[in-house]
């Protein structure tokens, strides 16, 4: 299977990108594995972490001749990238992304490529708050999930070969509705994002005494770390299903202020009680 | 400076009195560790882990001729005990607790206890999401901060000798007053909490696919696992400053929905670059 995937353009060679170029290439997966970028520091990180074979800051030079493109980029360059791709890449390329947020995408793709669809979306479950190709670790996506979402219209083909790309590196793929997946991210990840970065705000807010920060606060803000500029980007992509999920917080925490306020001592250690019991249930066996 | 602290009554055997416990023992600190509780088998448990030489379920015996008595109970707990112990205890005994909340103890302390107060209250920052002696640990506070707060009428005697006991078993110690702690811990600690178990249910309650289950969410939510009868009273006791921590994150939330709502790209970058530099200034150096 050496080079299965032939010559593979990564668009974006930070950790994501950086971290599978690393891993096809140790892997012997790729004939060629091309980095594109548009910050000439950033690529010659990725070259001199050996995460890609050649370096391009030229998107249409990069993708020529590519079996494979994998855009690693926030999601809203994702489409204008898509708008670029579109009508020159060949048909029997096939390409993916690794955004986080997918319903956006994926409908630009049914609405402006042509049909059947060899754009597949993927979202490797394997973030971290570290970011840059001097980052890239080639056992990143081992064990890791990472969610497919094809659409209806989508070449049955390309999504075998998007599916085939991620096992290969060692990742656990599940395909979802792009919706239905912006909808449970917007709960398990973004909102939790927002939390953890307000939370932050108010400890700094009330001039926290070093001595009173736990553990627990240093483990619940430790997303917030994550880069600025992709997390504007998530929110303003994921607008509808974070608007939905910030009103079913609110809800929660009104809940539990009125409990507090009327002293409800059973139905608050019920209430924590439940919720040890749905976290078990969401992280799953 | 063997046997220093004399004989020690700790009334509470689980992971903090526990672990303190074994701490005095394994370092010679104490001539009689006594541990106290109302539960025979957590009695049992805590002889077996020989975090304490004897064990008695009727606090007036266990305390009886004890130097330092160490109140490891849920809060209210505490101040049950208080009216019990207040009349009967020598003159010449050191008292302290390890509860979450303070401003509620201190002030049932100095309303009820003879002056100079040989009460002093206690928080050490070594909390855990395990509990029970069997996982008492003797470096359980080394390293970790302990938050003293003695009140106007504190005997300095006893708050030498509380800080000398936290400070024997590796911990640093730091003042505060009462009400300033328990304002700091609902931002840092409580509020948090109360989140985590929030983001907990609203992930079950969407039906969570645990294939986007992130180790973001894991960490974040992993306080909940703390146990629901202790943050129950933890709530009850930090009412007023739990209630305007969450009027301030509701105002924080709605700030970056309004953001989001309104396409405001650079200042929700903005928002998240200065939730990081935030989170760096109450992580402390």
């Amino acid at each position: 299977m050496s080079g299965r995937f032939g010559t593979v353009a990564i668009v974006g060679v930070g950790l994501l990108g950086g971290s599978l170029g690393l891993a096809l290439k140790q892997r012997g997966l790729a004939t060629a594995v091309r980095g594109i970028g548009h910050r000439a520091t950033t690529l010659e990180a990725a070259l001199a972490a050996g995460t890609v074979d050649t370096v391009h800051l030229d998107a249409l030079e990069g993708v020529e001749g590519a079996n494979v493109i994998v855009l690693c980029t926030p999601a809203a360059r994702v489409m204008t990238l898509m708008d670029t791709l579109g009508p020159v890449v060949p048909r029997d390329v096939v390409v993916t992304d690794v955004a986080s947020t997918k319903a956006a995408i994926c409908a630009h793709a049914e609405a402006t490529w042509p049909k059947p669809l060899r754009f597949v979306g993927s979202h490797p479950m394997a973030g971290s708050e570290k970011f840059g190709p001097e980052h890239a670790d080639p056992a990143l996506y081992e064990g890791r999930y990472t969610i497919l979402t094809p659409t209806p219209h989508a070449d049955a083909d390309a999504v075998a070969v998007v599916r085939a790309l991620w096992e290969s590196v060692g990742s656990r793929v599940v395909p979802l509705d792009p919706a239905h997946h912006d909808s449970q991210v917007a709960r398990t990840s973004h909102i939790p994002h927002i939390v953890a970065a307000c939370l932050a705000e108010l400890a700094a807010a009330n001039e926290a005494v070093p001595a009173v920060v736990g553990t627990g606060f240093r483990d619940m803000t430790r997303v917030a770390e994550g880069r600025a500029e992709i997390w504007s980007e998530i929110c303003l992509t994921n607008r509808e299903a974070i608007r939905d999920g910030l009103d079913e917080l609110g809800t929660a925490l009104e809940r539990v202020r009125r409990l507090i306020d009327e002293s409800h001592h059973a139905e608050l250690e019920a209430f924590f009680e439940s919720a040890q019991q749905a976290r078990r249930e969401a992280l799953g066996p």
